[in-house]
């Protein structure tokens, strides 16, 4: 069971960043011909980048409406580019974990190997076949469902066109939808089955594929992985935080969830909470809920999704390994544990040193639109937030960005889905040869 | 030389917090006095209770107007209370940092009680002689140059009021000021002596008193302390990023420095570069400045002067140590090195906990408070970091505040000042008895 990864002349998120920045160009070109939009014209350059940026990394943030503006032809080049760009982030997020990580000890690899089988060129090509397997098998049952539910409204071949574009955009955390005129699902609110397709849709994509895996494993293994359950109990943790506090402060809010019944306002909560993280879809006008709820949608897109997920921001694992350090910290604590496992101190200090990066940059692209857009701040951090964790939720900036705004929330969503995939893959202290090292010093804190 | 420290029932924290909370209510009480204010009538008890609070903790947020509100009885309560916040902070945090911290290594305490010629309770006695023997050296310069340069525009005793007014409020950060109106220094913007006087207070108290004593002994010595170098590098960073951002943002702005030549914006960029960090005055109308130069000083805000000062805030030291973090983490270092020493990964760990526990807590604050006030979120975001640093700086949602509001903000006063320290002193992970513990397990971060 040798470990036989090919030299290769490029680090792997090199090549993944390169071939993301080649499939931003085919898009764009592609969407900028006549044949992509219904008037007939041509796209302008920046909003075909943008737009096709938006798409490859399954970000949703839209300058023009998918639904309208797009010919179907347009359509399927923004859905080819979603489903290349979501697998093949996923695809590659998972090789990172478990086969390019070269610091894993080989214990943990051996381990790794096991479970998923592979390590071998043979290993890598069973595994990539194990998630295009997943993917298009959940894609299919939700494409399905959408269909059924839509039939009553539409003609049946237009339903299952609207089935499969949703069910693709959607368990790859896309965002895109083509119900036209930005109206997501708002018209769908109160629908059980379109709510729950797009929940169990949005929270497979957003897992990872480590986890899938793993569950689907379970009946014959009996027990699931630390990484796994820490998953499952954050994201969990995180869905009905979400639902309780939107529930609380929109309860009577005429413009939001005041208008629904006990069904609506249920469905409202619950979808409003699962999308920040990193679906991007919204079945309640954003702008109309209370800026405490903003906020709080705001912290789960910086959360995001989970580790080798289709879903973007600083991953549920980063945020949990942040809040086990902050609790073992108070409590005096050495070690962080979740279920009887501790974690390695280089482990607690990546999470945090990428936390705290992420803030950075949030706030840094954010300082800078303010200067050049025109619109209040939280709108703005609203907007660079939900790039950064390639969301698609939107304040209304978007649609009204400079030029140079374009580009810059463009590189932002770059950055979020492939510059945090290097960073991880980059941040491994080197344990330098310890011929000299500089004697402590002491420093006094807070 | 044995540490001599006398048992407690009470941890020094405890006993600051109750010290605290005592000159508090005796605060409240007596700006209760109707001999307190220039109306005759009596301050209702929360603004008396806000106003204590805001002087007990250096803050300087005011419901009422300082200058036209209060007597003279009324503002020698506040000046008291100024003078006993500041300083009893500033040497109970020297004390904790120098004598009370017993996970420092015998080794790292003897070198520091050699230095300080402490550890004793004579030793204790002479440190809190030091410190109210610099502070009060400090503040008598400071107020002969306020009443020499004010001299020239009112009587000579008012001036000297005046000078002793503000010069032990700057001294300690506290962002008081008696010139009326809520005019704080805008009618010196431009002025020389007041700008460089008001400066030198605020940048003395805020490098902390352990620098300062490092500081006065650098001429025999020929030396500073590794935490002496990282305090003054940081403060001269800070003051000068926030100096040439706020020139480049605010220097065709009709509002702030547009209206200055040369010499009013170079004194008004430096002013408010100094200020947030944390005294709290101002010469230039807050409200004014691009929403990017707000953000920037709520950044400047939330880090805050140096330990063992009288300002408020995460401290230098606790962002250097993330920088240096974050930086050797980007570079594969295992070590943070600063001045060729290196810092102990607890230490680490203890920074990025603090700042991120901070950070939750603002937020907290926030969400809470965009919830009860009818204001944009970032000016509650602004005042709530201005509260929790106990800066003073206000975009003017203070005196708007509901009850609950003021409860919340003085809390968060509190909590910034007493909370912080406690916590710091609280966070020292014990090594646990080794007798069981947990085998490592891995996690994908990121
Ligand atoms: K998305
Ligand atoms: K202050």
């Amino acid at each position: 069971m040798a470990i036989a990864v090919p030299k290769m002349r490029f680090a792997p998120p090199q090549i993944l960043a390169m071939g993301y920045a080649v499939m931003v160009l085919i898009g764009t070109v592609l969407l900028m011909l006549p044949i992509s939009n219904t008037t007939g014209q041509s796209l302008s350059l920046i909003d075909a980048f943008f737009t096709a940026t938006s798409a490859v990394c399954v970000t949703g943030l839209v300058v023009v409406d998918t639904g309208t503006f797009f010919s179907t032809f347009g359509q399927m080049v923004i859905l080819l580019l979603i489903q290349i760009g979501g697998l093949g982030f996923m695809t590659m997020a998972t090789l990172f974990a478990l086969v390019f990580q070269r610091r894993i000890s080989l214990r943990d690899r051996l381990l790794l190997q096991e479970a998923m089988n592979q390590g071998s060129v043979e290993g890598i090509v069973r595994l990539i076949r194990r998630v295009l397997y997943y993917s298009l098998a959940i894609e299919a049952a939700g494409a399905l469902l959408f269909a059924f539910r839509l039939a009553f409204d539409m003609p049946f071949g237009r339903a299952l066109y609207f089935g499969i574009f949703h069910s693709i955009s959607f368990f790859n955390n896309a965002g895109f939808d083509i119900f036209g005129d930005f109206r997501s699902l708002t018209d769908y609110a109160d629908d059980p089955i379109m709510n729950l397709t797009a929940m169990a849709l949005i929270v497979l994509g957003g897992l990872g594929f480590i986890v899938l895996s793993d569950l689907a494993d379970f009946r014959s293994k009996k027990k699931l992985s630390m990484h796994s359950k820490v998953v499952l109990a954050t994201t969990g943790f995180l869905i009905l935080l979400g639902f309780v506090v939107i529930l609380i402060f929109e309860w009577s809010n005429a413009g939001t969830l005041g208008r629904f019944g006990w069904g609506g306002k249920f469905w409202s909560a619950m979808l409003q909470s699962v999308t920040p993280r990193t679906a991007g879809i919204n079945s309640v006008d954003l702008t109309a809920l209370h800026h405490s709820t903003q906020f709080m949608l705001l912290i789960l897109m910086f959360i995001g999704a989970s580790p080798g997920s289709t879903g973007g921001g600083i991953k549920t694992t980063t945020f949990a390994v942040t809040i086990g350090a902050m609790i073992a910290m108070m409590r005096g604590r050495e070690d962080v544990v979740f279920f009887r496992q501790r974690l390695a101190r280089e482990r607690i200090l990546k999470a945090l040193t990428i936390i705290l990066l992420a803030l950075a940059l949030v706030i840094a692209v954010s300082m800078v639109l303010s200067a050049t857009e025109d619109h209040d701040f939280i709108v703005i951090l609203f907007e660079t937030t939900s790039a950064f964790g390639t969301v698609g939720l939107s304040l209304g900036l978007t649609p009204d960005l400079s030029t140079f705004g374009k580009v810059l929330i463009a590189l932002t969503m770059f950055a979020g889905r492939v510059g945090l995939l290097t960073l991880v893959y980059a941040l491994k202290p080197k344990k330098s040869p310890e011929k000299f090292r500089y004697p402590e010093g002491k420093i006094i804190i807070g």
